[in-house]
């Protein structure tokens, strides 16, 4: 990645990276990260995408967080897949994440693998790809990373922080870090803390990716090989946890994959069967296997109480952001029990908070498709908390 | 594996294969096994266990159906793994599947690895392990082999046939293919069809062995390789389908494995982690990588109502057999409405049948586990049909 720190993009930059994943905000050797593991991170990148205009007032940001495999374009033309952005359906001009009242922020994980730093980095005291010389990071680093992001571009405090899944946890985290910062917050489909089973399902794909020869004890990036066999596996397995028994039954059923009889052989005889092999075969065109294993094991480390003392109340005491709590029926893998234990603690909290589960047949993939009382939902708390806010429309 | 076609045990063998899962019945080329696909297989090892005492109306035989990765030893001590076998709670003189008054047979299944014709048998045609030349089985081709061996020991009519998981399955199809053979018939933990997310699931499965470069196409037996990696992640994933997430939580929750503090790393830092391994690295010693591809396929393309022109409960019509339909409520492998849909049908063919739900925590592996409600479920069931059958205690 060729650096160009003299270029700026007005006045808001520290220093700009060249990238195809541009705008790249580069923090310097000067302004380390120290992570949770205690290493100094630095140089820090962190890719990021911007939406709508920021008021003169700089009050009308929302920082939306992404989930595990996901990246800052929302919307638009995703420069890496060609493909429309994942939450294109939400973010837009009358939308309910509405371009043309809100400055919309999406950056990179640190990480992650489009644009911000992460194992495939260069590391600095090698001249090569960290791999797994990366430090294990955490939600909370990647919330402090976005909190120097958005320091840079001048923004004092974030009219909301959203996200769903490991974005909804960043969302926890942010409010619990810098609660002055945040003045509504919107965690979907996520949990205060990462169940006994989501990391086991979490385990089982990094064990695909290890288990692979081409991973090379994560140094493949060195050896030019790339653990696709593994990483494809861990998708699919991933795969089956987004959706719901129900969205797969009525997506694909028993249904044949372009023959009138089963085969008695391996392959893909069912729909369900070639839909999974397509899905970790696109995967392993846009993710990097080690990203995924950094990002699985922060997510595994998120447990919001054990930071307050294992009171999960005592995280949001005093909290004045207004929290909007969504969950989806048929997730499983964030059930609804998860989103109710965070409303109970921000009740204990005598915070200022809504929670709606959503009937979904979706699944925990649900916060990305088109469900209309998740629009109305995110419509009428953010028109009510803008009001409050005294936001304009300003497109 | 060495013949001794002379051996005969007590007059009831057509043939006996010596074998470290002796005993086995031979049925050789003059009584091949016609498959599902087409095939005609032959030789055909059935390697199979019997406990208690056959009585002399032969009227007292329970045949044992095992779920994907189990066999034939229900108790006692397991020649390979020199554990106790997988039913012992369940198996022996005065327990609900009392060998005082019941004769227990348990075969390993065709496609299986413990002694029974699979994949790791010897083609005839080339003297090397079939590997994947063996036949594509079904759930239909299992029973089929079962009936041969049970007609070999000279029994006419199962007192019952039982069975959990894979087993249930076998179960259904016993009581649709051999109704007049089945005098009553108890599918646990069970469906009438394989779902989409359980093809799912199983389809990721197969990708993790067929994505291990020791797999060699499955040849790995002829390369004296074998894909250890691959299986075990399958197994790994796999075995979190047999657990509930609120096992998963009592048991493991978020404890951290021999350290106090998370390790910043990839190794097995919770509890959880460490266990799934432990599965993982335990069942390649006794579990064969093929055979687990030929099995779960097997399941895949069970579809009870598919053969019975898409109305479940043509499938039943007329049957006289007693059904106990078994489910837990915490297995989310088969849930419960997946047996109701079984009771629905055999209602709707006005069979006899009973259903129980039971209240467990424990999911899809409460059926070979400590659950008194299953117990006395088994036991009330079982009794009331021996009456019915006229059956003594034999011991």
């Amino acid at each position: 990645m060729a650096l160009d720190p003299g270029k700026d993009d007005g006045g808001i930059a520290l220093g700009q990276a060249e990238s195809r994943y541009a705008p790249v905000m580069r923090f310097g050797a000067d302004a380390p990260l120290l992570l949770d593991c205690g290493v100094n991170l630095a140089p820090l990148d962190i890719a990021y995408q911007t939406y709508g205009t920021l008021n003169a007032q700089r009050s009308n940001a929302i920082l939306i967080c992404h989930a595990l495999t996901l990246d800052q374009y929302v919307t638009g033309i995703h420069p890496l897949t060609g493909r429309t952005g994942w939450w294109n359906i939400m973010v837009g001009p009358g939308k309910p994440l509405d371009t043309d009242r809100y400055f919309i922020i999406c950056a990179n994980v640190i990480g992650g693998c489009i644009g911000s730093t992460g194992p495939t980095s260069i590391n600095p005291a090698t001249g090569r790809p960290y791999g797994l010389s990366f430090p294990v990071i955490t939600i909370g680093d990647m919330v402090n990373a976005q909190a120097k992001l958005v320091e840079a571009l001048g923004i004092e405090q974030l009219f909301c922080v959203i996200g769903g899944s490991m974005g909804g946890m960043q969302v926890l985290q942010w409010a619990y870090d810098y609660p002055e910062k945040v003045f509504s917050a919107v965690p979907i489909a996520t949990a205060a803390l990462h169940s006994a089973q989501n990391i086991a399902f979490h385990e089982v794909g990094r064990q695909a990716i290890m288990a692979d020869p081409d991973w090379r004890g994560g140094d493949y990036l060195n050896q030019d090989t790339r653990p696709e066999k593994g990483l494809a596996v861990a998708r699919m397995a991933a795969h089956i946890t987004y959706l719901s028994e129900a969205a797969l039954h009525e997506k694909f059923g028993r249904n044949l994959q372009d023959r009138e009889k089963i085969g008695f052989g391996f392959d893909a005889d069912f729909q369900v069967e070639s839909y999974l092999r397509h899905q970790g075969s696109t995967f392993v065109e846009r993710f990097d296997a080690n990203s995924y294993l950094y990002l699985t094991r922060a997510m595994d480390y998120f447990d919001l109480a054990a930071e307050s003392g294992g009171v999960l109340a005592e995280a949001f005491r005093g909290a004045k952001t207004r929290f909007c709590v969504i969950s989806f029926t048929s997730d499983w893998l964030f059930p609804t029990s998860e989103s109710r234990e965070i409303v109970q603690a921000l009740n204990a909290a005598a915070a200022n908070v809504s929670f709606v589960e959503i009937e979904s047949q979706k699944g925990h993939d649900a916060f990305l498709l088109d469900e209309p009382e998740l629009f109305a939902t995110l419509r009428g708390f953010l028109n009510a908390a803008a009001d409050k806010r005294g936001l304009k429309h300003v497109g």
